[in-house]
């Protein structure tokens, strides 16, 4: 039963996914074919380009298989003991998170020794490597993230709103679509998104060392690739910690799991050091890449804060729920509001402290400090959708109450490790993203067209405006997409319970390869118009002659700003909204079907698109325009 | 008895209003002598900027008295007529309009001819004036709108939601306290605002003229108060052509009210011509000003267009209601976000065209000539206020249905009309909030210490990154402000119920006056922290070190763009989501009481601080940065 049901979900989620590099196939031919006739070196930015698409994909799929073969081998590890599921879970969020930072590195080593004998045109060719695998990460992190709120809440309003019955429960037509959701959407979305940070803060940086006029083989143009390859290496001795005996309690894993992190911290940092000195660098880039991981590291513990709730913000986001949905809702977003003032301290820290002992070149870099550990990182990160996974499994499979409860208390830890994969995710976005505006900035100046992106000139202040609008615009867009697609999954569940006789007495099957390939068709159409604009607007806004590079710059950074914000407030109004509904199920304020509850259901709603679709799609949005911005530099 | 509850109602806002003021001697007191200590001319920019908090205090006292006459008599001529009651709306808004405006201009001059002699201080002076007008407006937003929703929000949860009593029931015991907060938020409030945008903007011009080398008497630097002046005049033209006969329907006042703002614009436009003509300036200031005026009113029809419940946006919130309070919440987020697509556009096609045409100068004056209709627009916008309040008296003093009937139509109404008094509000702002930057950019040149405020330099981004934050943290605390106050009102609503008998069955009268003073120190108290933030963290950024005033230059810019952003969304959602109810009420979808409206009035309960509170604080937020910014411009 268990493999019957884990052999649907795979399905569903490989044929999402093959249908997904289909669609896109089209997509990256076509933008290969302008790349390959308007940029020099002419061809070998197509190239390039070609291969950090398949390399980001690449990522997505070694992602999602891990994790698709991690969901059962959880559920069966968990019938033995908890510790056994919580083994597996880890593990395999192990085996991803390396695979991804490996691919990264790999892949960019593999572009930059091959082609390094152009001389000038390296940057061109590596930053098309980036454009490759951050337009694959946007189109997959806003494809997935569309199918998987789409599938989860059109199976919640049908199901448990409608119907009156539990998730997971095997006469929702929906609820396989929901388990696909959850692979695509968390697991291949995030590898693809985390894969992407990581290549552009290299690229960010190795930029502006190259358009600083160092040599493209100096020891400042190599710092980059040396540090992500020490923070592998430190990510996997990091893993060797998180072990732990046989007889252990959550908590003790979660402190096992936290000296994973602590130790590969410390000794990227030591390696850092170590890196600075025998390379004979400015010892004030240490400072600077020491600055990106404790920055980092900060903002996932301020996430923890305001989204767990053993905290006072999302306690106090259930308390609300005493007074009616309307101050829930107004409480939680609210409390996502509040929680931008650490990132964003930590975040101009970093960077005025980078700035001050290493200029623009220890900006670009704190980036790549903060996600040298991204290895160990993603592997806490990948195990919360494996967790949830494995509880949906276990209750479609009908499994003792038991395993159930088990698989619940995994995933209730999922909540907490997740935030610290998300504050690298958000805090890395924007620091990559403030590099490859300085990158930018550097290109253009190589290119015998100095920018001064000066605010007192109004092209450069409207650039910011159309940022901060097109982060506003993306958000409503994809908050649609989600909405839409969610109507056509209520309706086709609708239509299978009406025309299937017997589904819900149990005496026939529901036809859940339909939802999936509804909700698939749905997510892959609705993907592309904001994805497109993502790609489309910074081009355009270069090119006009009102407008032009200065307004660009003004883009990127009106985009940095205003969607870093607006991605931490999403991603925390949506965790605090989904943690205050787990508190009061925990028992809390009157507890599960109380009027208080349901309050906390209606929150939880509307945060799944905010923290699953807008949010985490924002942090590809403003990298991708970026490096588009970079890529395309020479065209303007 | 409709005499007794308006006298309970003045006597209610009138107490605030001296409270408040009383409240703020202490703050204006203190920052009048730090400012005679520290800043040149000694002494007499303090003195402008005492003259400023007394006029700004003054349109907020005039607007307030004005209004709460309007009520009662409102209702009085709705007994007779429908139209008669709208003619007695419409006029004392007219009287509130023109009285604001021709209060700033006034005050304005009189500085100006004063303290002339003085040279170049003439603009410290000036923008001491305008500085003391916005810190005021500030608090009065801030207040005024913490006031109004605390009391809307409890009076509603505890007595629509727990007793199921109707809205504006006289045992409610916060029944008076929600029609003073309408006076005290909306009315007040919004006169406040208004007048401290058309002040700013002129000095903003004023500034920008005299920062470029102009003498301070050449016609450049008078053309600001001239169009102002020439505005105020066309206003009241206008005026006279809103009379209708007697016989008149709801739609045709609506298009008389248009036809007058319109016959204004015009005037205005021409008028406008003919002063850069015969002042012998260059005819590309002409295209300025008619560039703000213009999109102006587009900004206010693309409101109209999100927030009417005649279109397609706010309809899709209504019919979103179908599948629960959470697509209905995400729903209205969305279309709130999506409507910042056109007053961007807008606004940043006035700025392109104005630069390309006139150069910083043009602007700047762009947002003088938005406002130069203010006369008008703020007649129409005071009208929702009086008509809404106009209701509540009506209910209070059980007069008949048609009567409420009458004055609930009347209501409806200023909902469209509101919009485009939104329109100018949001869309000046963010004009004057550019041009006070400009302002700001030149001041810091003329005192020797000319600004790049270039986007390369990661202190001016980690100011934008500020800047965004800040209207992040104040959006948020503004939210938590209105909640919290709104307890207060439920527990001391709660108590009076409990301890004094016979409330429900009208034996006893509840203690209207207690509510009043509760809700009055909740919001004196919650306003100093967020208005205090405004003021203090830009001088703090100017003066700090690592930052200084080319990150307050950044930290502008991001709150201006934020800000306008987030004050577009809030203000069009709340929007949409009140007349998504409404329209649910009028018997579409379910009609009254069925779950779409249970759901809607969810909605309309999380748009009520967005629109009401945060949303239009955002506005002056913006505007009194960058004036503290230019007021202290000669301590960085």
């Amino acid at each position: 039963m268990v493999r019957e049901i884990s052999a649907a979900i795979e399905e569903g989620a490989l044929a999402f996914l093959y249908r997904q590099y289909k669609t896109l196939a089209w997509f990256v031919v076509i933008v290969a074919i302008i790349l390959g006739v308007f940029l020099e070196p002419r061809g070998l930015v197509a190239i390039a380009y070609l291969v950090g698409t398949f390399c980001s994909a690449g990522a997505g799929y070694i992602g999602m298989r891990v994790g698709l073969k991690a969901n059962c081998r959880t559920v069966a590890g968990v019938m033995r003991s908890l510790n056994s599921g919580l083994r597996i879970a880890f593990n395999s969020g192990t085996v991803m998170g390396i695979c991804v930072v490996s691919l990264g590195l790999v892949g960019l080593s593999v572009i930059y020794f091959v082609f390094q004998g152009w001389g000038a045109g390296i940057v061109d060719i590596i930053v098309g490597f980036s454009a490759g695998a951050s337009s694959i990460a946007l189109f997959a992190r806003v494809g997935g993230g569309i199918f998987t709120k789409a599938a989860d809440v059109g199976s919640d309003l049908v199901g448990k709103v409608e119907a009156g019955i539990p998730e997971d429960d095997p006469r929702n037509p929906a609820v396989i679509a929901d388990n696909v959701g959850d692979n695509v959407g968390d697991i291949a979305g995030m590898g693809a998104d985390l894969f992407e940070s990581y290549v552009s803060a290299i690229v960010a940086t190795f930029t502006v060392a190259i358009a600083a006029g160092i040599a493209f083989d100096s020891h400042l143009a190599l710092l980059p690739f040396v540090i992500a390859g020490t923070g592998i290496i430190c990510s996997i001795i990091g893993t060797f910690f998180v072990r732990v005996g046989e007889q252990l309690k959550m908590e003790a894993l979660l402190m096992a799991l936290r000296r994973g992190i602590w130790v590969s911290s410390i000794l990227v940092a030591i390696a850092s050091y170590l890196a600075v000195r025998f390379m004979n660098l400015d010892i004030g880039i240490f400072y600077s890449i020491l600055a990106g991981l404790v920055a980092g590291i900060l903002i996932g513990l301020s996430i923890e804060y305001y989204t767990s709730y053993s905290y006072k913000p999302t306690r106090s986001v259930s308390e609300a729920s005493q007074t009616g949905t309307g101050t829930l809702i107004i409480r939680g977003f609210s409390t996502g509001m509040l929680s931008t003032v650490a990132p964003v301290v930590f975040v101009v820290i970093a960077v005025l402290v980078a700035y001050e002992f290493a200029g623009l070149y220890g900006v670009a870099i704190t980036a790549v400090g903060m996600l040298s550990t991204l290895g160990i990182t993603l592997a806490t990160d990948a195990y919360g959708p494996v967790a949830d996974n494995a509880g949906g499994i276990a209750e479609q499979a009908h499994l003792p109450a038991e395993v159930r409860e088990k698989t619940d208390a995994l995933d209730a830890m999922g909540n907490t490790t997740a935030a610290t994969g998300k504050g690298f995710a958000i805090g890395s976005a924007a620091l990559t993203a403030l590099g490859l505006t300085a990158a930018f900035g550097g290109r253009m100046e190589v290119l015998g067209q100095p920018l001064t992106m000066s605010l007192l000139d109004p092209r450069v202040i409207c650039g910011i405006l159309i940022g901060c609008l097109l982060v506003f615009l993306f958000s409503a867009l994809t908050m649609n997409a989600v909405g839409r697609a969610a109507m056509l999954v209520v309706n086709e569940v609708r239509r299978q319970w009406h025309e299937i006789k017997g589904i819900m007495t149990g005496e026939a099957k529901p036809d859940y390869a339909r939802c999936v390939d509804i909700t698939t068709k749905a997510a892959l159409k609705e993907m592309i118009l904001p994805s497109l604009m993502a790609i489309v607007v910074p081009v355009a806004v270069g090119m006009i002659p009102f407008l032009g590079p200065e307004a660009l710059g003004g883009l990127l950074i009106g985009a940095l700003s205003c969607g870093f914000l607006l991605a931490v407030t999403m991603a925390n109004a949506g965790g605090a909204w989904d943690n205050a509904k787990k508190y009061i199920e925990s028992g809390h304020l009157g507890g599960k079907g109380s009027q208080q509850h349901k309050a906390a259901v209606v929150g939880d709603t509307v945060g799944d698109p905010f923290k699953d679709t807008s949010g985490p799609s924002l942090n590809i949005l403003i990298k991708l325009m970026a490096t588009v911005s970079l890529l395309c530099a020479p065209m303007f």
